[in-house]
């Protein structure tokens, strides 16, 4: 760029300043920022992948290390609640996705619950339907885990654009498997009407909930979904590979045939008999032994939640991506970058996409300048925006510093 | 009891007492309790359900939480060794099982391993052949997980004794799973023979090593041993609920199709590509993102068997348990318990179970008084012998208090 441009783009706007300052200061839930620890001087974008450290986990943490497994031992199963963790934990989940309590299970990986809810849903679809819809723009391992899980119930794997969702189911659909937010886009795919579609079809319908919940309201008791899977570690700050979570309506549970019936999830799991009994409700999902420290790091981590409105969330995610696509067009030379996160707000997640030329690099250089996105191939600019602990000032600097390295 | 029987049984018995000391004395090992921080006053013996705490563990679990995850949040995916994890500590695991490195993962459930386990054997074994055995008293999800393997590969499950698996194998046999020590009873059963037994009959075999594995010698390569599973929170001492892992031998690697093919499984997992192509090696045993927290504790913990031999963990296993028979046989007046555990060495693994009227309530007091062992429906009292930390005066105490309950 000429020097023109450069000072053009690079130098701060003091107007977007100004706002920015204002909008912080009228945040009602910027408070909610003193929740985390961040580290000094980053503004981080990347929540959406990995979130922040709330600020209670280290103690509670430290306590399940030192107290619970040091002192206590075994006592624990019992004492410190290690063995109802699961079930605890999914209905402190469950408000944040619209869910009542009792159909939420934590555990596992997203993978491994995405395995139980298709094969679970393709035992519980009427019989005769032989097809499974799947996102053909999904997250991989959702089409990885359905083409398994299609192959093991000998359903046929049918690969779909989520516009086109609705054209595609028939009567032979069993099974739709939709994200409720696309990870690389950003786009946020109508869940009440794809489900009633999945409905009347009469399908079941399974959303992975990874890039919504705890950005936006999901609704899944609202709108009559049969089953969801999602992971904590972006909106939820469960911390690193934190246990994911299944929903199963409770309608759907008295039926549900999971592929992976481990002892945790038996009627009576110490009766310790050679034949399997479903526990009824939520323990039904469950599988073998839970990874106890990430688990009750996750609810820690869920306190950072306390008091807080979801639709407020919301309110606040469409305000900061909104600022950060004004701040861009505003700071980086035009036609460097190109938004692939639809600009209406019912389309809309809790992150913004940028295509450009070289992403990797300037993702990296962004990175060195102090703001953290992330680079998803081939040529996408993530930049994912967490009402709890990112504010205006910070939408506006990581603009600003786009700008510079386009300048 | 008569007080005269109470007499005999409930006071110290000094040559028990002295021999406790000298044994201790001249135990090689006996240093290594220094590596584990243990209450005050109690005799742990229920490490074959939860390991104790590692002196290194609290703090190593404070710098992934604080630094790891708090200061550089989504580098340490590459900075922190995060996304190796899985195959770094599998390869920690492998020598203390037998196994050259790269053949072990670490991660998910055991019981989510035995169904990658169980349904990969499936898909290796030979066409045409139709049954799966496995142990008939079994640690009960090893059976639940193998008849949902067996139904979704279309095999029958046929459950056998595993003194009789000789018998039961045929040329109709395609996977037999088996334990390597019985959770309930102690009982360690013949690995090489049985292995070589399948083998004849052209079978594949799945070992169970949770009861085995950190308490005696596996030899996994040697044995030629097709794929294995195993906990980490018994005698490895990983923490609760701490990620578990799967050996598939090498010359199986290529050919293994797992039924949880997840993105960390992927040959080019950030290529994201719709199509799944498997890792060579162990990553492809992958499924999701790994639970980083569980994962790190158990990585510091195995530092504890830093310059550890097995053949020497094993020699003093044998001589705690030895000396547990013995004190028994001393303290607690004769019928009240009767050992379930097979007094041959080569039948004996790491545990002692003793079957007693009111077993119960009996674990109850014992704990109430120090001594902590569990207990197995329906009349089983289980005592684990970790080597790493119970010494030999633990021994004695434990069957001295034993016979106070009985006198």
């Amino acid at each position: 760029m000429s020097d023109a441009a450069q000072n053009t783009h690079a130098n701060p706007i003091p107007e977007l300043q100004e706002r920015a300052a204002r909008l912080d200061a009228e945040d009602g839930l910027g408070k909610l920022r003193e929740r985390f620890t961040l580290p000094d001087g980053v503004v981080y974008l990347d929540g959406n992948s990995l979130g922040a450290l709330p600020a209670g986990v280290p103690g509670a943490v430290a306590d399940v290390v030192h107290r619970q497994w040091g002192e206590l031992l075994i006592r624990s199963w019992d004492e410190s609640g290690w063995w109802t963790a699961p079930q605890r934990i999914g209905d402190r989940i469950a408000p944040l996705i619209g869910a009542a309590p009792g159909q939420v299970t934590v555990g596992d990986s997203t993978s491994v619950n995405l395995f139980k809810a298709l094969v679970g849903a393709a035992r519980l679809a009427a019989p005769g339907r032989t097809r499974m819809l799947v996102d053909a723009t999904t997250f991989p391992t959702d089409g990885y885990i359905a083409a398994s899980a299609a192959r093991m119930t000998g359903l046929e794997l049918v690969p779909v654009d989520p516009s086109d969702a609705l054209g595609a189911l028939g009567d032979d659909t069993a099974v739709v498997l939709l994200n409720h937010v696309d990870y690389r886009t950003g786009r946020l795919h109508d869940l009440p009407g794809l489900t009633a579609a999945a409905h009347a079809a009469g399908a079941l319908i399974v959303w992975d909930l990874c890039h919504s919940a705890g950005a936006l309201p999901v609704g899944l008791d609202a709108h009559s979904v049969d089953l969801a899977v999602g992971c904590t570690y972006k909106y939820l700050n469960g911390g690193p590979g934190s246990p994911a979570y299944i929903y199963v309506a409770e309608r759907h549970q008295g039926a549900f045939d999971s592929p992976l019936p481990g002892w945790n999830g038996h009627a009576e799991p110490f009766a310790m008999t050679p034949d399997y009994v479903p526990a009824e409700g939520p323990a039904r999902m469950r599988v073998g032994t839970p990874d106890i420290l990430s688990m009750l790091a996750l609810e820690s981590a869920l306190d950072a939640w306390e008091g807080v409105d979801v639709e407020a969330v919301r309110a606040k995610s469409l305000a900061l991506t909104d600022f950060f696509l004004e701040c861009v067009a505003a700071y980086v030379p035009q036609g460097r970058v190109e938004p692939v996160t639809p600009a209406e707000h019912d389309r809309r997640g809790s992150q913004v996409s940028l295509r450009a030329e070289g992403a990797r690099e300037v993702m990296a250089e962004l990175i060195s300048r102090g703001v953290v996105g992330d680079f998803r191939a081939p040529d996408v600019l993530r930049f994912g925006f967490t009402p709890l602990y990112v504010g205006f000032a910070d939408v506006e600097r990581a603009a600003r510093t786009l700008g510079h390295i386009f300048g």
